[in-house]
């Protein structure tokens, strides 16, 4: 153990590694005083020892020796920064192996890989901590856990992607089409050159793997999550959804069913605009969490960016640091409601899914068209609510017509598609998006 | 120690006692399941043993000898909800000094006694948990404790009373006045029949202290809150609000200043309505805390009620019996940002406060009165930014005057209210409302 203070080793020195070197500086006399000791920062390993971070590593030994860093007795907690599947997987397996605690936030590694590290980490007695891995800043697993740990937890559904949030809020109030927007997200570094991680809805699935897991006990991973992404919205979605009283949000959805069966999903949705969620703009994310004693909840923050993730990172190193002078680490992971324990749970499969759909046809504008549409809508059961059809004139143009539903089973709106997007007059896929009311 | 599982005493089985033993019944599967042991519900003490409450108690010793609840051996957690301040703070340190631990939901007594009681705690080894004190099922405190543990935090604020905040909603949807909403409101339930605790600000002053005491480790009494209810509002300041792009809600308001000093306060506020807080409605609450690291965050959550109030008891009868089963409990209190160790922290005074002001003056609607305010306000170097004037035709009769001025000194505000409210042509005090910008 460090003489002064609990070690820590830091694998990963970028943008969020970068961070936590600042939180531990800036912040270094409130975190001594919280815990009645320091965080002691001996050691950091990455490939690029050139690059200026504009902190100041003396004292810090600063090489790209990560096994090194692994077996350095002075290292009592590892932070994985390093991002990715692979090398991050075998370094977390390898710090575990050595009795390190594990702090990372890398949703990515857990989501695919949680269960053998979690298995390998009780069965060493370490932790594996990160709440740094969902909603950045937001304490919202740690929430999960602890704040609302007396309940059963009956659905969580929320804004778990800046990036995407971002474009979607440029989106609205400009007006502008889905390519220009991301285009912006990208020059300003909102946005990654190769975005498909972030507007495919896979990091948010990622997100809301780690959370269902919390929250329900379910072991799952991230490819059991049917995933919708924002490349298909236009600007006009935007606007029939403000004329039905919405907001267009990504949202990650989970809920348990009474009969055992969990529901997870990630996807585009129409949400009332009347809602606390509707007015989390920008790269802002928010969680809302129903609990059987609690009712509804939300947590608001930045869900990445570097301080504030670092604050989590950081929240997650004190934790484990006090339980390791208190003789009882090993102790945290085990609490993660037993991420060892998770057990497989049946999924919802979509076509059950119930609620109001959002149907943006594109179709020909000739006489009969709509009733087309409505027909085949019909023959399934399904009952309209209202519709916004936008004529142009020329017979020959293709014209949007949206259609709100009344509340359908999900596998009636996609049988009934299946047969409107055979229809002549019909020229491109229909565009079909859920809408959650209670929100 | 109970043979199986931690046994609790629950002292006082009103509304939220009858909610902690839902609680504890209806999740005990999930709460046995997180802990690794059951919490064992052993005895209840409370003076009415005749009224139904609607819960099954067989198996647990109810009488009314709170003495004898505090002696029993197989009591290891003391749960006061009884209220109140005397009676609950001799019951309180009556626990302590028999070494149990507390868990507690009253504010009212920590904001009064809190020095008193956590010195006690600390001498004696154990623990006062106090979740539900603050924003109801909100796990505010632990979010302050520990999701943000990181960071300094710069400020908070927040609606933090149930009761008001359902009359302030009811009288912006209804445009009706303060008596006839309040009025409503006891008759549902929502307000009590002495509603001065509420609407006058005075229960989320007890809640801000400790919100203080935990965020900036500031040791103060809510004496020292300057508190102002929301007794003088009208209908017209609603409409007049909304003109200015704003909401009104009661907030507690606390910042850090870089000099050291404390700013707290508690009163009827503007703020943008586009801020989140802003859509916050009905007798729900939420609690706004900017840290250094972790930027802007938000809490939300039912603020008081059976269940939700319930359920933060219940999660800190788990904190603590997972730490008496490791054999480190009374370890709980002292992180709470160490009570114990808390400073007294010079405040801002209300005239140092700098922004926009509300200002609705009542005056005979003569030529000129316009001018004399303006005049006023004029001397004292302020700004108007923007005026609603409603004339009604008669000079004899009191008008309504309202002015937006821009940020500006307080004390600058009081001293020309001084001047104006002299103006032979004012009727009455003038309404002086804070605008909070930054929300």
């Amino acid at each position: 153990m460090g003489k002064d203070g609990v070690g820590i080793g830091l694998v990963g020195l970028g943008t969020i590694g970068t961070g936590v070197v600042k939180v531990l500086q800036q912040n270094a006399e409130v975190i001594s005083e919280r815990l009645g000791f320091p965080l002691r920062l001996v050691r950091i390993a990455d490939l690029d020892l050139d690059t200026d971070r504009g902190v100041d590593l003396s004292g810090v030994r600063f090489d790209s020796d990560s096994e090194g860093l692994l077996d350095d007795p002075e290292v009592q907690i590892v932070v994985e920064l390093i991002g990715g599947y692979d090398v991050a997987r075998r370094l977390t397996l390898a710090a575990i192996e050595r009795g390190k605690h594990v702090v990372t936030a890398n949703k990515a590694l857990l989501a695919l890989h949680g269960a053998e590290i979690f298995d390998a980490a009780a069965e060493r007695g370490v932790d594996v901590a990160f709440e740094a891995s969902v909603g950045g800043g937001i304490p919202i697993l740690r929430s999960l856990r602890e704040g609302l740990s007396a309940n059963q937890i009956t659905s969580l559904h929320g804004i778990m992607n800046g990036t995407t949030n971002y474009v979607l809020t440029q989106m609205e109030s400009s007006g502008e089409p889905f390519e220009v927007v991301l285009k912006r997200a990208q020059d300003l570094g909102y946005a990654e050159a190769d975005p498909s991680f972030d507007v495919d809805g896979i990091d948010a699935a990622h997100k809301l793997t780690l959370l269902v897991a919390m929250a329900f006990g379910a072991r799952l991973t991230f490819k059991d999550i049917p995933t919708e992404g924002i490349r298909g919205l236009t600007p006009l979605d935007f606007e029939a959804a403000e004329r039905f009283g919405c907001k267009i949000k990504l949202l990650g959805i989970a809920k348990a069913h009474e009969d055992g069966r969990i529901e997870a999903r990630v996807h585009p949705t129409l949400i009332p605009a009347t809602s606390l969620l509707a007015h989390v703009d920008g790269a802002m994310n928010a969680i809302a969490v129903h609990g059987n004693a609690v009712g509804p909840t939300l947590f608001y923050g930045a869900g990445a960016g570097e301080m504030p993730t670092a604050s989590a990172v950081v929240a997650d190193l004190m934790e484990i640091a006090r339980e390791l002078r208190r003789g009882s680490a090993g102790r945290v992971a085990p609490l993660s409601y037993a991420p060892q324990h998770l057990r497989p749970r049946p999924m919802v499969s979509l076509g059950d899914l119930y609620g109001r759909a959002y149907l943006r046809f594109t179709a020909l504008d000739r006489p009969g068209v709509l009733s087309h549409i409505a027909g085949a809508l019909g023959e399934q059961g399904i009952g309209i609510e209202s519709v916004i059809q936008q004529a142009r004139g020329s017979e020959a143009e293709s014209v949007p017509v949206v259609i709100l539903t009344h509340p359908v089973r999900e596998a009636a709106v996609r049988a009934a598609l299946a047969e409107v997007d055979r229809l002549p007059d019909v020229t491109a896929p229909t565009l079909f998006l859920r809408i959650e009311d209670e929100t």
